[in-house]
């Protein structure tokens, strides 16, 4: 009998009324043969409600004390999901991460799950039960309770998923599935019939909101097979696997666009061993996280190089250089903000030279620069000013077929440079 | 250093503002040198609010979700109440039932506490910080979420305070002690003093709701002292403790009333051992709780008794003789709503003979009839219609000499027949 992790985001378990919704999906699934182990989130804005009544009282709250609290969101709605399945004649019982047996590491609101003891869960599917987990939580070898931070109740479900051998883990949300871009920017993005972590993992970095990163990894990691569809219609959703069907001749999967980017510029830095070393040991001490790092040649001894950071770091990044000026000599230090990250994914660019070239073709006739690029084997990035932003979306869509119908897309020409 | 442990119910942190409030009084608590332990109960409304959305989803909700469900109130709570005392500068830090090691009996919903390991709660006083522990739960050996059923919040207080050997447990509420009678119903009744465990006790059961029976009979068998006072004002309070100065000659302490009062009445039962013992257990079966239970003497072979069950058991306990009538043969079976009981209570009238008759003399000067009585030593209760209770009450609250002031009430002349 196939074992599968079911998850429901925080709008999916909204209201009373789509809990029900969702209480019957599950149910559904369950006398359909399947044996299934839920993971909840909160609903809908009581994480939010409880952030706002933490700052009401603490404006800098203890990160032990904000996992206290957070974590009744999904022990709320993992209840009240139990009590709703139980009133459609199934046995539903809930649990907690603790009672789960998720283990993190000890840090507060960003905890990464190190291993999961799901002796409970096993019991309770074997006399039948539908085990309902609460999702972004975990605790410590200490008894100290966790969150995994944003994304976190995805991650609780891969994690599940891997440590029971389930078959399949469906992440249930508010979209149909993983789209070749945006559709509020593009109406005609298509909804992708599977990609792979790789490229599910670039277009979650990049800003698709649908499935987070670190999931993502987790399910590439122990190769789980994720389904990521819609809890409020039957349509089939977007496979996440291993290995996906190159040989339809797709290129580029997905197009994405990032609008918290700016820009961190050293002049005239003097060109020795370590430096650059020492420049982001510097940031990532101040907690910033570095995206793309671009160095120029080496002229006189000196080189230039620029980053990207996240807009609301800029001042933390400007002040980490200013002050390691004495270790690191440099001319110049400049900041730019106003700046977007377009980039477009797809495991089909490895063998497909030109790719890298058509997209800065397309860009360049929209009359846009490009004022940084990175590349990795199922990547483009380039960083533009935020002008025009959707007119290139669109036409980059267009040029890598992805407006036309996957039948009539596979070898078209636009993609074969 | 004492040890005090101070319990704050749901409306003294039904806000922000007063939580805010509660945590100033902690603080100032600690910084008078005492060691403190913090129990608190869900927020205001919002254990109603989580009941609400479980009868929404689940008509009878299986318990064991429903203590799932409610252990999330109090949990709200305390982390937010570390937040906010940490914001003034002293430490805390909350715990769960099963992090503060309260264990209980695995009865969902009315669990009883079976012992505390304080180990957590001890490390952290030990480092000076204060704990803040989350009422009304415990954990079962088996790792499930219990609840401790109404009060519980009052008895987590008491067994922490007798586990931990504290000096005092504080249970601040929203009135300023306990007083003499009901003061809606008597302007000036007194606020008292002090009070024997026993009477509170009798006080407690006979529905003045500051205090929970359960907790005061937790604290007369450890020997906790307790003290009742209001989270709004700085006013004493009522010492709760084994032995009160009855040299002041205070005879009734307190007048309670209960309006939830039905009489059951079986006529001609046959008089013969074993009759009584089957019906009662009977009733406790169906869970149909019985108050006071009156025989009459015996004619003919055959006996009356009646007894009283809380207005809405009637029906049970009627469906419930009924059945029984094959094993337990009797004439008739009656029952009578429009009671009331009203009691007076008072460690002094063990050694005050003609107390019981003095009521009964204040009742009939009233007009009104008495229908049933039961006394123990520090009691006397009396079963009568509802016509008139306000009356009588402010009658018996003058002749128990409680209207007049403390120094002019000892040995008084109506309290000494």
């Amino acid at each position: 009998m196939s074992l599968v992790v079911m998850k429901f985001g925080g709008s999916s378990v909204g209201s009373v009324e789509r809990m029900k919704r969702v209480a019957e999906r599950i149910v559904e699934a369950k006398r359909s043969g399947r044996r299934c182990v839920v993971v909840v989130s909160a609903m809908g804005d009581t994480t939010d409600d409880l952030i706002d009544m933490s700052r009401e009282l603490n404006g800098s709250p203890p990160a032990r004390e904000m996992d206290m609290l957070l974590a009744n969101g999904e022990q709320i709605s993992m209840s009240l999901l139990a009590m709703a399945i139980c009133a459609l004649g199934e046995e539903a019982i809930s649990f907690t991460g603790w009672q789960a047996g998720i283990f993190t590491e000890p840090a507060h609101g960003r905890a990464r799950i190190v291993r999961i003891e799901p002796a409970r869960i096993q019991a309770a599917l074997g006399e039948g039960q539908i085990p309902i987990v609460a999702g972004f939580q975990g605790i410590t070898e200490a008894g100290e309770v966790t969150t995994l931070g944003r994304g976190g109740s995805d991650t609780t479900a891969v994690a599940l998923a891997a440590a029971l051998g389930a078959d399949l883990c469906e992440i249930y949300t508010d979209v149909d599935g993983v789209y070749s871009t945006d559709p509020r920017i593009v109406p005609h993005a298509r909804k992708l019939k599977e990609i792979s972590y790789d490229e599910m993992l670039e277009l979650a970095h990049l800003g698709a909101a649908v499935l987070h990163p670190r999931a993502v990894e987790y399910a590439k990691q122990y190769n789980v097979t994720l389904v990521v569809r819609s809890s409020f219609n039957r349509n089939e959703g977007t496979l996440v696997k291993e290995e996906t069907s190159l040989e339809q001749g797709i290129v580029v999967s997905g197009i994405a666009a990032d609008k918290n980017v700016a820009r961190i510029s050293i002049l005239g830095v003097e060109d020795r061993p370590g430096i650059l070393a020492k420049v982001f040991t510097a940031l990532a001490d101040e907690g910033v996280n570095v995206d793309i790092i671009v160095q120029s040649g080496v002229q006189n001894g000196k080189a230039d190089f620029s980053f990207t950071v996240a807009k609301q770091d800029v001042d933390t990044a400007i002040r980490v250089i200013r002050d390691i000026r004495g270790e690191v000599p440099y001319d110049d230090a400049t900041s730019e903000t106003g700046l977007v990250k377009v980039s477009i994914v797809g495991a089909g660019m490895v063998s497909n030279p030109g790719v890298a070239a058509r997209m800065f073709d397309v860009i360049a006739q929209e009359g846009v620069n490009i004022k940084m690029v990175s590349t990795s084997e199922i990547k483009v990035s380039c960083v533009i000013d935020d002008v025009k932003l959707n007119e290139i979306i669109r036409a980059l869509h267009t040029a890598f077929g992805l407006d036309t119908a996957e039948k009539a897309f596979v070898g078209g020409p636009a993609v074969r440079r």
